[in-house]
């Protein structure tokens, strides 16, 4: 493994877009390891001079110029960054004046504008969405669930809910879950009152070594953790989707962006 | 208001990045409203052909070259999406050749590494996180308390839930979240068994417009959502913040990744 390297993200607002393009690209080398400091409503010249001074402190020890991604729309503020001594790569420099010349519209060039309320009701079908999925986690309420945009089924610890709740977050889904228990698989039925919403149905699954794993965890040498008990339900789980033609997902190694990002893909829900 | 824009995203896995990347920048263009288009899990010449054709067929009436952004790892599907008929806004090809000089390494050009699962433990932790949260939310659970590493205060209908599951499914923070009833607030005193963890509180508010606005909807002409209930509520509130000195996050008009980057911030939390 090589000396871990430092890499900075400086951004005018959240700094959410410019630590996730930061860590794609820097997922190219998976080899080296990193040390990431963000540096979050940099706005103004005087904080990319703070951002700056304590950039150089901390690299002070290492080779070459520091890297550092970031997201600033104030041109003025971005050429400030940029032209100090630090490798800058920013998203804002490379691509705003192509798509300005494109839409043939000039930039704001205010910072902050993506990740805040552009549309209060948009906010709000996202906020109704979180609280739809918290009140049907995991079978809690079943009523209402003609409300739900999709339904995610699997047997304990498959995921459901963080996935549930990342779709509510991000896509603003109303997305119930429910177990699929031993109890109620038994003769590998559908739960009944699930049959009217089989469109909405996606199941997940995983293998059994994994499950059982991840059981284990919870509650050590139990019944509910043995590998062929697991095996059973994943199955008894497995043969219900192929019968009621539910599409599933396997989330063994998928991590929940990916297990959502299939899901949306596979039941063609439109991305809001 | 001009006319509605078609923009394509096409991704060789979630497309989480290229959306993110893409949203933030068209935010810089607000008076012009964009209809999006996403093709995740495009990873090879074929996808991208599939991609091109519906992307063609869409904009079939539209002025100029399609808008395209992209996140392909893999340079040979890279390349092929250039050379087509669209103007293609990629940070791979931007910036992965300078950064692999910077560092010295190669990329490895495998597509999808930034949302995957490179740390079955940093997944584990995260997943524990959002467990943890969801049942540590609304004071539903002091229980454990203790283990929280950072615990939200308000009064009803602050953004405390899902302020607190954005906290923990995106920087994996074990976030109890504990609600500022009247009842609590009398004499306008911290709840007793929060005082041991102080340097953990963080205190969310808002306008009294606004809060009985929301309310409102919940609870349509209760006293709950009356002007004068929410304004004195939120006095209580903030009172106690600064006679206990818990930083506190306005959180009227803002979104959830701005109160969750704020908070962030405010109590130096670092980024995991």
């Amino acid at each position: 493994m090589s000396k871990l390297r430092l890499v900075f993200v400086v951004s005018n607002s959240t700094a959410i877009t410019s630590e996730t393009l930061g860590h794609s690209l820097m997922a190219q080398f998976p080899n080296q390891d990193f040390k990431w400091t963000t540096f979050p409503y940099v706005d103004s010249r005087e904080k990319v001079d703070n951002a700056l001074e304590q950039i150089m402190e901390m690299s002070a020890d290492e080779e070459g110029q520091p890297i550092v991604f970031s997201t600033l729309a104030d041109p003025g503020v971005r050429a400030h960054l940029i032209k100090a001594d630090v490798l800058v790569f920013d998203p804002f420099e490379a691509f705003i004046n192509p798509i300005s010349d494109a839409l043939g519209v000039k930039p704001s060039s205010k910072p902050g504008l993506s990740h805040r309320i552009s549309n209060q009701r948009a906010y709000e079908s996202r906020i109704e969405a979180v609280n739809y999925t918290l009140i049907h986690d995991d079978g809690a309420a079943i009523r209402h669930i003609e409300q739900a945009e999709l339904i995610i089924l699997g047997v304990s610890r498959t995921a459901k809910t963080p996935t549930s709740i990342y779709l509510a977050m991000h896509y603003s889904i109303r997305c119930a879950n429910y177990p699929l228990t031993p109890d109620d698989m038994e003769g590998e039925l559908l739960p009944r009152f699930l049959k009217p919403h089989r469109d909405k149905l996606v199941g997940l699954t995983t293998s059994a070594r994994r499950l059982s794993q991840i059981r284990q965890e919870r509650r050590p040498d139990s019944k509910y953790a043995n590998l062929q008990q697991c095996k059973f339900e994943l199955q008894m789980a497995e043969n219900i989707y192929i019968q009621e033609r539910i599409p599933f997902v396997d989330t063994e190694s998928r991590s929940i962006e990916e297990i959502s990002a299939t899901i949306i893909q596979k039941m063609q829900i439109e991305r809001k």
